[in-house]
């Protein structure tokens, strides 16, 4: 098998054609005096030779050692903790982090792809260092000057790891549950103290230091507060004290991501530091949240095309049968590619990656233009990521399990066992729909609040703005645009309708919210297929223009009618849904 | 978490009055002789009790342990040879079996559910004796008089097991490459000589002797011929001789099933007996494969079962948020069953699973009646198993695998980790949709050999069959009957279309099989969700009727519209399915 490639073509393609970084990064001075598109381009080079040949080696070893927890330690497996040194002093960690406190400074819209290409390399290894960089966007947006010197370097250098306790077995998706109390100090400091499950590498041996950003009430109160609580006490001058009361319980022996430690945590009477004002703790821990959600986003992404080129490279070498009407070589048995149903699975894999590649890139552009930019291009951003964000987390890996599904079924028996490793990217990326709020959290958040939220406006602006910018389209076709164009205005008649009657029909959001979001995903990949064919045809490599061209008709044909039966399915509302009787089930 | 109970009242419900059971033994001389209703329920409750106290308890273990390869010998988990030997002497192995050989000459009807019900306990455990049964159906077709009287009554009484060796590393979908050599012996045995590899329970500890069905060439010849190897040699009286050449070159590890043995067999001048016909290996073989097809398209139906059960228990008790609209109860928190979404996947892995076990039913009584009814009656059943077991191995392991991933969603974050036991199901079923030929060799089977094959005569007739019963209907719903009947004309058209452009296009069956098998599934259970109804308005038990009444809704309501999505799929043909490329992959 080939190890991991980078899709480094497509990856400038949308960076440099159809999302025009060098024209989004000019008009930010801030990312203007840091990053250009060469230097971009560079740094795409260096991320794909780590990937491939320094991260993608771990993947295979890790989930066969797994993570061990003894002695109340948490050893990484072999290996993880040689190459995050290296990791994190190539800057990879810090990449998109502040340059004040020693971050690169770089956009979003960069950084996603070094994300995917890592998360590709290995699922597990990338959570660490993700986790990092969502707990320092997080303190950098909410914390004190002082926090902020003490904790962001140091993350932004990898020398200590971040992670994010929220989760309590009795508060979920339901974090008013939570009972981790934080008691005040007479030094202004908190004592902390609860136990939180589901801790992604809420312990390890990878860095000196965790930093934990702890969700916990203040007493007598309802409202939940967020803390900053090291693993090990830090001085003012940034040196390492004693240990903290924070201690793992347990890890969780889990389907997959056996490399990544998901930790029982416990606090008891830690030292904490509140981050943002009392009481509004979730409000803090969004920015992080949709950072992670974007991140897990990528993971799925990330998997589906490491899932496509395991399977592609297969379908070519293995023979099995001959072509329906003959062998196009006269070969007594050809390669399995021949066979359309073979083709089926992995055209469906890559014109969902490719159009799921252009959703991320698009959304770490919004992120961009939402820190950087001014006035209204900064307050429009600001709803695109809103309105995009749970949409990229629950569609990059709702269609990532699919890849990786699809791509298991073209090895056929070779699949199923641990040996070709295509098994362990369907056990690694599964939990990926259901981390960061699940997908259906998602779709909730995207029809309840963000789409009916705000009586359709948000919406309304994108999709207008798809249609300007798909009659500015010189390369496509007309019948495709007027499929998309259908489809979002079938889109927007529903959720119109939904938002009329969702006061009186109060499961109705509940009852639609993902099959309304998988028709937008597949609405809005549509409108990236034109983006592409319309910016591709002026590439100067022809063979990847062919390729784009073969895989939008494919698109039109075959996954965009997806979105009809997903609209239906709103149109039929929540009526036998909700009929049921509880006790019936 | 609640053991698993089996669904009994669905199950007479089907067996009795959906496909009146009674009036089709009555009609089977042979059958009759064996069984009546009465005995019949007597069996399904003790198959429901062995399953949950004896199979079920050996699920999570036999996952943890797995098989060991040690000293050339398989050994199996914890308590599997005890509940093994329990299980023979209790008649189940032999349950279908001929009785002139110690079988218990039960209907194929009765016993796939029973099969269900110990696949939903544990798929690993349950192959073994499934293995078994088909080997002993196989022999009993086409193997001398002399193979029977010695094999049979050990293969029935479960003392002896039998596997299926067929694939080699380079033939697996396409078995004309197959390199196993038989030499013709004196004696009138052959010499057996090759390797296999993925044999499902090729070596174990299970039983004294394994008998292998082994596909091999005879010299000179490009046929394939079927030959029963034993692991021990058999002495003219039944009782054991000396080893054969049989051994374990391997086990494979694998993403789950990790009790069942899937062994690299090396043969090497194995002393084996020709089964049929010289050069006719393959049609005797389908005997055994059309038997384990059906029986695999059981686990991914038991599987789906199971999964319900886990997830629907647990949303009764789980509670996260409250009803959209205000607790039903005035309460803080409601369990997640008050959740549409989560409704929205129990509801959808039930009604499938319900219609599921009706195209199981009904697919045991065509093997009923194609094995003891006369003339027409078993010509017809024959064309209908020959229709119907490629739809019923790919549509219920696919659905299967839906079932279990929508189940584990309902977990959240709890079903990804090993404790709760929902993410083992999902990879124990994963290998479903793949051995035994995967699920796109079986819609190409389905699309080339079945519908197209004979020019739609065997879909046509079914089509009018369906069209008939459901004019017969008396506690139907019109609409719903002329939504099925508008869904059965579409598929018909499609596959004449096809039909007509084969020879032109020899890649569209390929390249659109899935989607038709998918739409034809779709449809199909549209059908048997009418016949339920139909048949349920009279049942005693009121809360079942109300059930299925909801389910039926829901079925209509939400998931009928999916073929709709699959037959345009089909209209959209192969062309751009076809048209990339191979090295553009």
């Amino acid at each position: 098998m080939n190890p991991y490639q980078a899709p480094l073509t497509d990856m400038r393609f949308l960076l440099e054609q159809v999302f025009d970084a060098p024209n989004t990064w000019a008009q930010l001075p801030e990312i203007a005096e840091m990053v250009d598109i060469d230097t971009a381009n560079a740094i795409l080079e260096e991320a794909a030779k780590i990937s491939s040949e320094l991260i993608h080696p771990l993947n295979r070893t890790g989930d066969e050692q797994g993570v061990l927890h003894q002695d109340n330690q948490v050893i990484t497996p072999d290996g993880y903790k040689a190459v995050y040194e290296q990791y994190s002093q190539g800057g990879w960690i810090g990449l998109c982090g502040d340059p004040e406190f020693g971050g690169m400074g770089m956009p979003k819209m960069l950084g996603i792809l070094v994300d995917e290409m890592a998360y590709s390399a290995c699922n597990a290894f990338t959570l660490y260092g993700s986790l990092t960089a969502g707990a320092a966007l997080c303190i950098n947006a909410h914390g004190s000057e002082a926090l902020k010197q003490a904790y962001l370097p140091k993350l932004y250098s990898g020398e200590w790891a971040g992670a994010m306790d929220m989760t309590e077995p009795q508060a979920g998706s339901d974090l008013r549950n939570i009972r981790t109390r934080a008691l005040p100090q007479d030094d202004g400091s908190y004592a902390i103290t609860g136990s939180k499950i589901f801790i992604t590498g809420g312990d390890h041996d990878l860095t000196e230091n965790v930093i934990h950003l702890v969700l916990a009430k203040l007493p007598d109160s309802k409202g939940i507060s967020l803390f900053l609580v090291p693993k090990i006490s830090v001085n003012t001058d940034g040196s390492l004290a004693n240990a903290n009361g924070v201690s793992v319980g347990s890890i969780e022996h889990k389907m997959g991501l056996k490399g990544s430690a998901t930790c029982v945590m416990n606090f008891d009477n830690a030292q904490g530091f509140l981050i943002g004002e009392p009481n509004r703790g979730l409000v803090c821990m969004f920015t992080m949240m949709n950072y992670e959600r974007l991140a897990i986003g990528i993971q799925g992404l990330g998997s589906a095309q490491a899932a496509y080129q395991m399977a592609a490279d297969y379908a070519k070498e293995r023979n099995q049968g001959v072509a329906a009407g003959g062998s196009p070589t006269g070969s007594e048995s050809d390669p399995i590619i021949v066979h359309g149903d073979v083709r089926r699975m992995l055209l469906t894999i890559r014109a969902m990656t490719e159009a799921g590649r252009a959703l991320s890139v698009f959304t770490g552009q919004q992120l961009d233009l939402a820190k950087y930019a001014q006035d209204e291009v900064k307050a429009k951003a600001a709803r695109y990521v809103g309105l995009l964000t749970p949409v990229a987390k629950a569609f990059l890996t709702d269609r990532g399990l699919d890849a990786t599904i699809m791509a298991q079924q073209v090895f056929g028996g070779h699949g199923y066992i641990r040996e070709t490793g295509i098994e362990q990217l369907v056990r690694d990326t599964r939990i990926a729909q259901i981390y960061e709020g699940t997908n259906g959290i998602q779709a909730i958040d995207f029809l309840g609040r963000k789409v009916t939220g705000d009586n359709l406006a948000a919406l309304n602006e994108f999709v207008a703005d798809l249609k300007a910018q798909m009659r500015a389209f010189t390369h496509v076709d007309a019948v495709k645009v007027a499929a998309v164009c259908a489809r979002l205005d079938a889109l927007v008649i529903v959720a119109e309708s939904i938002n009329e009657h969702k006061v009186a029909q109060p499961a109705l959001i509940n009852a639609c919210a993902v099959d309304f979001l998988d028709a937008f995903g597949y609405t809005l990949y549509g409108f990236y297929w034109l983006a592409m064919v319309d910016k591709v045809a002026d590439h100067e490599d022809k063979v990847f223009a062919e390729q784009k061209a073969y895989l939008a008709k494919f698109y039109f044909d075959k996954l965009l009618p997806k979105a009809d039966y997903h609209i239906a399915q709103v149109r039929a509302g929540d009526a036998t849904t909700m009929a049921m009787p509880a006790e019936f089930f």
